[in-house]
This record gives C-alpha cells, structure tokens and sequence, in this order.
C-alpha cells in the first residue's frame, strides 16, 4: 500500500491517474490530462476547452481570513485563469458545492455572488451545478471556455530560443498567505482575491508558443513547459519581477520573496514563451517582464543568479564562482501539503 | 442566519442560488439550473449537455460497503444518468477528487478503474480533471454529451393526457442501502453498483414529452415534472414496479417497499411522460411500466391506492372510502440528510 507522498506527490498521482485512464480514442479530443485545460473539437474556428478545480476547506482556504464573497470569487477566477492560459475566453459555469451544517444560507447567498460578480467580469453565465451535504465546505467550480484555433497556447509548443515571459508579480499570493498564517498585519489583497490575466493572455495568445498560469509557482511552471515540450531553459533570478509589498512582507517574514515567486502557489500570472521578435507588439498592449529563455533539452533547466549565460555553448562546469550563481530550479508548490 | 434545514433544504437551497445568479442573457443557454443537466446551443444539429455530480464519504457512498470500484463506478454512472434523463449521450468526463491521506494509490487507481469501465461501456472519454487533498474523500464527476435537437427532453414538456411511465424497478437502492445500514444480508448489488438507463433513454427520447432520472424517489420526480410543466398528475401505488428482491429485503426490515420506490434515492431508473398512442412504440424495444397520467394543475398530484379515477371530472370530495385511497403525493429523498 502506497501513499501518495511515498508515490511522489501530486504530480506523480496525475501521472498514474492519466496511465489508468490511458488516452482517448476518440479523435475529437485534441488534449487530455496534463495541460491547464482539456481541449476538444468545437467547430471549424474554435476548439472547447473544459477545467475544473476543487477547493476545500483547511486546504485551500480559510474562513477565517476569507469572507464567503472572497471564497467565491476565488474558486471562479482560479478556473478563468486556466481558460486564460489556453489563449481562449470563458462562456460557461458549474458549480459544484459540499456545505456542511456551520454554513448559513446567508453564507452561501454571499459566496454565489462572489461567484457571479467573477462571471459577470469576465462575461459569462454559471449555468448549473449541484449542492449537496458534506462535513466540510468543498467547491468545485467547472468552466468551459472556446479558443480560436490558431490562437490554442499549449504547454508543449515553447522552441528553443524562445524568450521566457510573465505579467505582473509574483510570490504576492505566498506573501499574503504566510503573512496570514504568521498573524502579522500587512496587505494581503493579492492572496484573499487573486485576479487572473484573461485580457492579457487574449493579447499574448496572438503570439505566444506556449503558455500556462503559474498555480505553483515560476519554477514549477517553467519545468512543466520544459518537461511538455522536450527543452532547456535558464531563468534569470534577478528578472523575476516582486512588487514592493511582497518584499515588504518577506521581510517582515524573514523569508524570501524570491523564493515566494519561485515557490509560491497561486499568483495566477501568466508564464509564456514567445519569438524575440514577438516581444515588441505584446509589449506595447500589456506590461510584461522577460525572465529567461528556452534552450536545448541536453542543457538542463537552470535558475541563475547573475548575468544570463551563453546558451550557445554546453553549461560551464561547475567552478566555486559559478557554483553560488547557477542551481537546477526546481520544486513548487503542492497541493498536498497541508495548510 | 438560516440553516439549510430552515430554509426548507435542498431543493430550497437550489431554489435560491438560482434566484441569486438570475438567468443567464447568454442566447445560446437553452436551460439553466432547474433541470438534470444545463442545455447549451452547440450546432445546427445538436445542444450539448452539461452536469455535476459530488460525492461525500460518508454521505453519498461508505467505504465500509462499498469497493473503490463500485465507487468510481457510481460517481460515473450517475452523472450518466443525468445525461440520459435529457435524451442524449455523454461524450467526455471530468473528475476532480478529494484525497485524505489514509487512501492509498492503489485505492486511487481502482476508483479510476472503476471510472473507466462505465466510459468504456457507454462509449465516452475521460479528458481531464483536478487531484487534491481533503479530510473526506470527495469526487465530483463532470460529464458533457449531446442530444439532437428534436430529442431533448425537458422536465417542462409534460402534456395533460400524456401516460406517466417509469423503466426498471423502483425502491431498490434504498433497499440496499437500508439492509447494509441494518447489518443484514441480502443482494444489495443495487445499491452498490447502480447502473443507468441510456440505451433505454435513447429509444424514449424519440417520443417522450418530459422526462427525469429517480435520483431522489418517484414522488419527488414526478413533483418535479409537474412543478415545471405547470400540470397535475395521479400516479397509481400499486402500479409501481417493485422487484422481489426488493420486497423480500423490506420484509425483513420491516418496511414499506413502496415508501422505498416512492421516497428513496438512487435507483437511476427513468420516469418520463409520452401521449398514450406512443406506448407500444416503445414498449416493443424496451419494457416500461405506465404508473400513472398526467392531469391539469388543477387537479393536483395525487398518489392513489387503487383503481385510477377518472380525471375528466375534478377530484372527488374526501369521503371515508376515500381517504384510504388517496394521498397528496409528497416527499423525496434529501442529500441534506446523512447516512
């Protein structure tokens, strides 16, 4: 008998999950298990995509520094941010729901709106669900979105050379929740009502190769598009863009922010690759920070702390001066870990 | 602050969230929340079919009697049902599943298992999902199919005249589920691997007017249809197909089999509604039961114990004789209730 821990975490149990199940003969699903969304045939201009995430109490959020508003929203934009980081644009909602007998029908009232205040913003209709009973709060939202075909951003599609790109900040959701469970004051917005980049990633789906939302942190998102699409790449430490508030935070925390961005879970930036000759049109449309690029699979996926190197030539060896400067990045964030 | 119970539970419950989100301005959602499953515009031929299902431990399945096969199985099929209860086919599945720690791998990968043997057996894939951590074990099971256009089947389309008819027999999850509560034995194999009516579905479709899958006893499902259609109906208690099994296990419980098929959950069984010149259309490729007609809103939903009356008048006064004979048709089984 086998933990799922001694299995190798999450990851390791999605992979043994996709075995059991193995692929799908049928020739209208484009991709299965092991991108944001599943992705299936629709019509002649766009493919569905469909997603869902489960959200459970004690794990994935607290009502304690939650309001049900915040929860709702939440479990909603986490699965725009998928959708978003297939290229394509939400049209509908399920949700699920497990209440158990401490939620109030106010409660529940409150986190439905929150829910719709989301669908509302990003334009598209909850269209049916199921509630049921249970010992703990569990919701589990479904959304299913549409992408034009030639705008699909799988994780699978980064080419060597590629610019490694992201928006906005990241680390600020670990910030917040650290901060949270340290009991310290400070601005945890970013972590209680996470926004995705559905508007920017319509942008960047014109001219990325690939693409994903970093739910487990940059380090984790960028193996994951290494890993599906057979490449290297070195990521530039000092690129990673934090805010202010997040340094400030992790200094009060004594931790460091870079590891929050590197790490964390749940920023719901968008992670992509893109040709250096795309990087001036995405830019004057959305802000965005270059923070590597995509090598050949046999130079490694590398973190560095100092200038980028020359990818032109194999990695130098490892030399007490290079040593501080370039580590495997590695880890990420796992669900499994308790809060 | 209102408790589920005091709101007046479930169906209370989905009343208001639906009331809460209102009515999606989205043209191409055909039905919202209210019926088996959300309809959705997809070609010039088809709509698409949408529906959730979560199970608790503890509340909708015990591992104590059931294996992590038949729990995957059910998870499945009953979402299946939902499906068939529209007239369609299903096509593809999500899971999201809830994993304490003390369900091992090998436990994870029979469910799934489990999962992949009712896709196999009608025909549909399972394209992705969502894998966390939870103190209960949790599954929550999306599955999209398709119906032609002229075969949807809402619960709204019931015609006074039309015969209420069900397939299969009713009252036999409960049973299980009562005989395995009470520590007795007997086959309880309905209970445990429930299996859904979608060939059956699939034929009924061409001809019925309403239909609706017995998730929660024939007199809810019957209360549903008529709630929706705007009408009246007299389902006939004797007329009620019963299987000896299940005779036999209320017998020794005790209890009332027809409480069973009137007020228990999960036989998956159809009830649907069909002008009476379709009855031996359809009798001649699948066995159905008629259990009753439907009647003008007027007339209210009655159960009858005996002879069906005759609706052409209105409904006799209360007298001695028969009050015996006829009772407001009511109840159902609450998922607001636990094991």
């Amino acid at each position: 008998m086998t933990s799922v821990k001694e299995l190798g975490g999450e990851f390791a149990l999605i992979d043994l999950i996709a075995r059991t199940l193995g692929k799908s003969k049928d020739k209208s699903v484009v991709a299965g298990i092991g991108d944001d969304t599943a992705v299936v045939d629709f019509d002649e201009k766009h493919y569905m995509l469909l997603t869902v995430d489960m959200l459970v109490e004690g794990d994935h959020f607290s009502r304690k520094w939650s309001t049900a508003k915040q929860i709702g929203m939440k479990a909603m934009e986490i699965n725009v941010s998928d959708i978003a980081a297939m290229g394509g644009f939400p049209k509908y909602a399920l949700v699920s729901i497990s209440l158990p007998e401490y939620v109030t029908v106010e409660y529940v009232k409150e986190m439905y709106s929150g829910m719709k205040s989301i669908a509302k913003k990003h334009n598209f209709s909850i269209i049916g669900g199921n509630t049921t009973h249970g010992e703990k709060l569990v919701i589990d939202v479904v959304v299913i979105g549409l992408v034009e075909k030639e705008r699909l951003c799988l994780r699978s599609n980064a080419k060597v050379g590629d610019l490694i790109c992201v928006t906005g900040n990241l680390g600020k959701s670990t910030a917040g929740l650290e901060t949270l469970k340290a009991g310290l004051k400070g601005n945890v917005k970013d972590h209680l009502e996470p926004e995705c980049r559905l508007k920017e990633a319509r942008i960047i789906s014109k001219h990325a190769n690939a693409m994903i939302d970093v739910s487990d942190g940059l380090a984790s998102e960028v193996k994951h598009i290494c890993e599906m699409s057979q490449t290297g790449a070195t990521v530039e430490k000092k690129k990673i863009p934090i805010s202010r508030n997040t340094f400030n935070l992790a200094g009060k925390l004594k931790k460091d922010a870079y590891d929050f961005a590197l790490h964390g879970g749940e920023d719901f930036e968008l992670v992509f690759t893109i040709p250096k000759n795309k990087l001036k049109k995405i830019k004057t449309k959305c802000p965005i920070t270059v923070v590597g690029k995509i090598t050949s699979k046999k130079q490694g996926v590398w973190l560095v702390d100092g200038k980028l190197e020359n990818h032109k030539t194999k990695p130098a060896k490892t030399t007490k001066q290079n040593r501080k400067q370039k580590t495997p990045l590695g880890g990420g964030y796992d669900h499994f870990k308790q809060f």
